[in-house]
């Protein structure tokens, strides 16, 4: 069975989006910094849009892109505009949402679920033999308190934002140990994994 | 000229020391797990102290120890007892206060100056050609501030603390970009070494 995998990228001062996250303002002021990584790929997309990023990001975006499923909060789906309805390749996608019922069944590929481990399971069973793709700040801290992560991908961005969204907060007083699992040099970035410890 | 260069370990999420530090528990509880890098060498050391660690953990502790001044807070000298007057080999410490004035001459290598600035242009001709060695949160995020922080050298550890004493904060809006210089995987840690963009 694949893992529960995070994949978020982090300024080294911890931040995951810069100040004033909004409507229209998603990675916050400045934000978009934090994604230049990815972005920095030769424009042979469509519409000039940046392909896959030369060399060992190349490699980690490949590896996200070849998770069976997703899980991620509203506060990381709604500012995307929901993926387009499809993150990657028409993979089932688990939005955690605390009135799941009220949600309008606009997506196809998407399903609202309240709890985090019952969507975790969802998402595992509907990945197979793949790793599930775990996304966004709150589902981060949602997942490690109910213990349904077991891989952290920190995509560690050489600058100091100052101010934004923590990755890790609301965590408790508990240590959660790591077992570091790869260290990747990409240009501009560096890929840490680590494995939650049970 | 060499450089002034920050050395902290800190956690993936973010902090330095545990929660609840004060006399007596300069680290904060739980803090001590930041440090177990350096102490997991062999008992070599005079009563039992442990020697150098083994590994790259080693080759980074003798750059630390390298170093040809120190620049701190009271915040990191205070808890440390001072280093005993003397932080390695009897390099001259420079040690911030708002009021240095008042402090009492007790350590012949310790000179007491209330401007970030002004300590590191002393450390930095006291040095000559070796590097000065900045420690703590609170002399960081002044240097960083002043611009008069060359290198950054974190030891990550891999861990959630949940809590305690972040190493970057009050760091104003504006970005600060870093320039990866050097990883380094060592045993329990990963040295993440970085410039400073001027």
């Amino acid at each position: 069975m694949g893992a529960s995998v995070l994949y978020m990228s982090m300024s080294l001062d911890g931040f995951i989006a810069g100040p004033n996250e909004g409507p229209g303002n998603g990675l916050g002021d400045g934000g978009e910094r934090l994604h230049e990584w990815i972005f920095a790929g030769p424009p042979t997309g469509e519409g000039g849009v940046p392909g896959r990023p030369p060399g060992v990001n190349g490699t980690v975006m490949d590896e996200v892109m070849e998770t069976g499923a997703v899980v991620a909060g509203r506060g990381t789906f709604e500012p995307a505009g929901g993926w387009g309805g499809d993150h990657h390749d028409g993979v089932p996608i688990f939005i955690l949402s605390r009135s799941p019922e009220d949600e309008e069944a606009r997506w196809p590929l998407v399903t609202y679920v309240s709890d985090v481990a019952e969507a975790m399971a969802a998402a595992r069973e509907a990945a197979g033999k793949k790793d599930v793709l775990v996304h966004g700040a709150g589902t981060a801290q949602l997942a490690l308190a109910a213990g349904v992560l077991d891989e952290v991908q920190i995509h560690l961005v050489p600058v100091l934002l100052g101010g934004g969204r923590p990755l890790f907060e609301n965590l408790g007083p508990d240590h959660i140990e790591l077992e570091p699992v790869r260290v990747l040099e990409g240009e501009g970035v560096t890929h840490l994994r680590y494995r939650v410890a049970s």
